[in-house]
């Protein structure tokens, strides 16, 4: 059987090899949760990056500019870091270059796999067809907060996990871990996530139904996938 | 309340401030339930060491050597790292220098704390009454595999945020994580352990006998601490 294993923290991804294999990407809050949105919703591409002054060229060129650093919108950025955003008719046709505190970081620190895929609770399901159907060995890499663990990204691995149980293993005590989170806390996932030191630094920003949002699950069926430096619907 | 942090791994310990805190350093497959064991039967001091080479220096100044990399007795010491070999009269009255894989790093790089002190199941009480007594914010720092985090470590700083629940506050993600961890397992702790990978490790050379010993609760009142470099019951 194939493997599953978790990075739970960009500052472990060097433990894993990642040749050869899928990488999924998760930053619940919020980063993989915009951009499974924006694709879902009409945006046609788009591009990580990890710098601010990077993004706003782009903008320079046509592209939406949208990110946050520490929760808080970059001021010169055309959207923030909400999904909501980008349900808006305002982002459809278009390409948005995104700069996020961690979710971003983690795309670039993910290069060597043969193929990067984007995960969140809000499309789940596809992910997990996804990766049944590569038939490859998957690491799902945590963004976490400022290369610390988090729990909402951790359940996110431990639910994906779950959901390929049957046909694929985890490997490494990481993947236990995500696992066990996930199997005890199935039922209340929101109010665990609320839990998390994200979630209350958020709160204090007043984004209480993004959070909520971001914990729902299979709202979408897209799977975003890294195509020439650009997230596309695959 | 003063605080509980959990380091899943000692190449997250950066993320942690430890100046005026305690460090419990926690290694339960084996390092931690050694010492434990060794100073709850009469060995009157503990040395921990990187190197193997220093180990055996001490010995020729008379200290039993002990250790293992990767799992294995280093050929020329006393004692390799099962708990059993500690019970024994002949170390009664003894100084041990112990070198191990994981155990001994993560005591090395604890060295800002102001104390260090050593946990395992085998003590997980008297840890639990030695930090409330401090009344010292305190982190768990996990020793893990070779830097990778492994469920073992994370169960037994669930436990002992558990113990300390209503004095206490866990703090950070990674915190939480383990109680959850803990929660849903804690009448199981011998089986999911089992499945850790270092166990299965381990259960190559035989030594299951060693692991059950590892999981059992409160066996020893002892709470080692370092001081002048050695580990004495504090």
């Amino acid at each position: 059987m194939k493997t599953l294993e978790v990075c739970l923290s960009p500052e472990l991804i060097h433990q894993h090899q990642l040749g050869g294999k899928v990488v999924v990407v998760v930053d619940i809050f919020r980063a993989t949760s915009c951009i499974v949105t924006g694709l879902a919703s009409g945006v046609t591409a788009i591009r990580p990056m990890e710098e601010v002054e990077a993004c706003k060229k782009l903008g320079e060129q046509g592209y939406l500019t949208a990110g946050e650093r520490g929760g808080i919108k970059v001021p010169e950025f055309d959207m923030g870091n909400s999904p909501f955003e980008y349900q808006s008719e305002n982002v459809k046709g278009k390409k948005v270059a995104i700069s996020t505190t961690n979710g971003s970081q983690a795309i670039v620190k993910s290069q060597e796999a043969e193929d990067i895929i984007i995960g969140a609770f809000l499309n789940l399901e596809a992910v997990s067809e996804y990766i049944l159907q590569a038939k490859k060995d998957v690491v799902i890499h945590c963004a976490g907060w400022k290369g610390t663990v988090n729990l909402e990204d951790t359940l996110f691995a431990g639910a994906l996990i779950d959901e390929c149980a049957e046909e694929m293993n985890p490997r490494g005590d990481s993947a236990l871990l995500a696992h066990q989170l996930y199997i005890g806390n199935h039922e209340n996932l929101f109010g665990i996530a609320k839990q998390s030191g994200h979630a209350e630094r958020l709160a204090g920003f007043g984004i209480e139904k993004d959070l909520e949002f971001c914990m729902t699950v299979d709202e979408y069926s897209v799977v975003p996938k890294l195509v020439d430096e650009e997230l596309v619907d695959s």
